[in-house]
């Protein structure tokens, strides 16, 4: 039994929604469907889930944006008169947006949740109905009947572990289920919506749940690569790649999946399979438990923007007990939360993200440090980047940092920090965001030299 | 005017004695001198402060073990009769030991710091008496007399910074003053010696008291090396140094200073010079505030063995507010002091030093990280190795990191960690202890390359 997750791109409009008709038809274990909002149609196209958040936030005491409403009926009006659905399913489209309008109106967030929620909810019904149109066995399954109970905090829901055994339950339905992705109930009733790749996350705890053979995702690309196709003409195309492989990737920049989205399936070793509803015949990328190593000891180099440092220097530091302790505190209590803390002898560096120390902050923070801890020296380094190179087992293999490092001094970056030694499978490096570009190429030409000349 | 301070070795015996009164007559702006207790005349020796803690441990109640006593007297009476020194000297020496441990015999953590600093005291009223002996202007003066006022810590004595204005006094004696190193006394009137390397620290002291023009530090080797001379044979002499990269190389397992004695001299910027009392016609090495970089970026190469880490792996442990400190507020609470603490995405290590790990002590600390920080996957890694690159500028100097992991690769030593960023002068290697001394032959070999040749 699989798990099939579509992404907006893929159920977008009714030519989107044949393809998963006959993807679905082309294989019986495909159980259980996830649909996100109907997503771009083409460039420049707005999404639904943006059309939502604007009619939410044009909701009054007592009215709306009318123009803002009938953009979003108008995309599932678009998809129900193409695929020539029954017109009652837009009285249904209406209904459902009014009623949650009138019924969060008092609450800005629960009401931003709602409407948001309601573009995959109303997707997945629509989906089901052109399945049932097809002669298919189809039922729509809201996350309320499939027992997914959430944490009550308005976009950045939990699954509660109560809500698996729940879900397993909906082995016994027959027929394909469409689920909307995205959103939880929470113990009072309310609509919860997940934090960011929400219906991946929606299609990794029904995986889970149901415990599938393997949990499908369906996106607009053939699989996923060993370096960013920005960066690179054509990158190698990854067959394979373990878990931890690519939770390393998502963080440092793939946004293929939101890094913490695989979770539930990790936790069950239920494969993942990235494949292209375009083309569905293109084998795709399987992200597994674990995989055999090829002798390429590198999969993938990712890279990240938006770091910055703060350095500090205090003479007979390393003797000072607490020190690092302390610093962390300090952090902690302004709610900043960081990446690394690189140390010497006398000086600790904190990476973290930039966005958090932003004007009033900064000062802040840095006055604490200097008065509580009584640093010689501090200062804030900014537009660094985070380049991640990734693959099992390269922390066995002789000469990988060395590779590494004659690439970033070929490319002429500088390299501002390495971080080796943690993590089994990946190598940090700091660079300034100038050097990124180029230091992600050069990688790429050291690692997988094969394929160097397809590039310009 | 100079401050010199004379190691062990340099004062151990009259034929040394000679060559410190010379090399004070050299030079006029030698002003104050610093002795340490008589050490080691030839291999299989005793050094006088290790025949003094004997003594030390031998005191009961009433008595004291009578030959440990004569072995002492022994070391001042062959340089007394030798030097042809006046005979009433050895009954000052007599008395003084016979009083220190009178005074003390009712607590043995001050009687064996007593008697410790006996060792350089009796030294110093000894070099005293010679250098008058030889018509030279010279005046013993006890570190009560200089001012010297340290905490109440038997054994890990700190200046006070009150004794700076009183030391400073002493530039009104006339003639040559000599200095016991070593200890200082309490407000309370105790003897209380300094940590390792304490005579370092005594003549740092004096010359930041004195506000001195050079620190000058006699002892047994012609000058500083780039590298262990066990490592390597006859490798590159340092001619100069900073402070910076005195205290990384002493940091990490170069042993001619203690790395916290140069402290004092530091603060006033007042330049060290390691000097041979053997040959004190050898220019020595100077480590000096800043220097004129040469073009080579890399000063030298220090390692040191004896480490271990704490690894732990916890699914989504970056995302988990307040981790890392209270990993270090667990490490804190057990006492365990550690040195680096580097990080992936879900992994972190703790580098210490494996002698804080002993039995029970590592149950406890491991049961505690597991418990209370609930990590997946935790597990200690022994015989580490710390490898230093060590130079000012090196980390504005592209290809580096590059050099030196390439350095390791072909000695086939696999790279357990590296910390670079957070140092200006220096970048750090973890290795398995087996693979150390061809991993630092082989880093010596691509940075100092010229010296190859003279290599077996």
């Amino acid at each position: 039994m699989k798990v099939v997750k579509f992404g907006g791109s893929s159920v977008a409009s009714a030519t989107q929604y044949k393809k998963v008709a006959s993807i679905l038809a082309a294989d019986p274990e495909r159980k259980a469907v996830i649909v996100s909002a109907p997503g771009k149609r083409h460039e420049g196209d707005t999404k639904t889930t943006d059309l939502l958040i604007r009619l939410a936030e044009s909701v009054g005491e007592r009215d709306f944006d009318e123009s803002a409403f009938q953009a979003v009926l108008k995309r599932y009006q678009d998809i129900i008169d193409e695929l020539e659905l029954d017109s009652s399913l837009m009285t249904e489209v209406e209904g459902h947006l009014h009623e949650v309008i009138s019924m969060y109106r008092q609450s800005k967030d629960r009401l931003l949740d709602g409407l948001k929620a309601s573009g995959e909810d109303l997707n997945a019904k629509v989906m089901a109905a052109y399945l049932t149109s097809l002669g298919r066995k189809a039922t729509y399954i809201s996350p309320k009947r499939a027992g997914m109970i959430v944490t009550d905090e308005p976009g950045n829901a939990q699954i509660l572990p109560e809500s698996y055994p729940e879900i397993a339950k909906l082995r016994g339905v027959e027929g394909v289920l469409v689920i909307p992705g995205f959103f939880g109930y929470s113990y009072e009733g309310n609509i919860v919506t997940f934090p960011r790749g929400g219906s991946d996350i929606t299609g990794s705890i029904i995986a889970a749940g149901l415990d599938a053979t393997e949990y499908e995702n369906f996106t607009d690309v053939d699989s996923i690569y060993c370096v960013s196709p920005k960066m690179v003409d054509q990158p190698r195309e990854l067959k394979e790649l373990t878990y931890r492989e690519m939770r390393e990737l998502a963080y440092s920049g793939f946004s293929v999946f939101h890094d913490e989205a695989l979770q539930p399936v990790v936790h069950k070793k239920i494969p993942v399979c990235v494949k292209n509803t375009n083309r569905p015949e293109a084998k795709g990328t399987r992200i597994v438990a674990s995989r055999e190593l090829d002798g390429h000891p590198v999969i993938g180099i990712a890279s990240d923007e938006g770091f910055c440092s703060i350095n500090m220097t205090k003479y007979l530091m390393n003797r000072e007990l607490g020190f690092g302790r302390k610093l962390l505190a300090i952090l902690e209590d302004e709610g900043v939360s960081y990446e690394h803390t690189p140390s010497g002898i006398d000086n600790m560096s904190v990476i973290l993200r930039s966005h958090q120390l932003y004007n009033g902050q900064e000062a802040r923070v840095l006055n604490r440090i200097r008065e509580e801890l009584q640093v010689e020296d501090l200062y804030v380094e900014r537009d660094l980047a985070m380049i991640m190179v990734v693959g099992e087992g390269m922390n066995q293999t002789i000469g990988i940092a060395s590779k590494a490092t004659q690439a970033l001094a070929q490319a002429g970056a500088n390299i501002k920090m390495i971080n080796q030694g943690s993590s089994e499978v990946s190598m940090m490096f700091g660079v300034n965001v100038a050097d990124v570009e180029k230091a992600v190429r050069s990688l790429y030409h050291i690692y997988f030299p094969a394929e160097v000349g397809q590039k310009a």
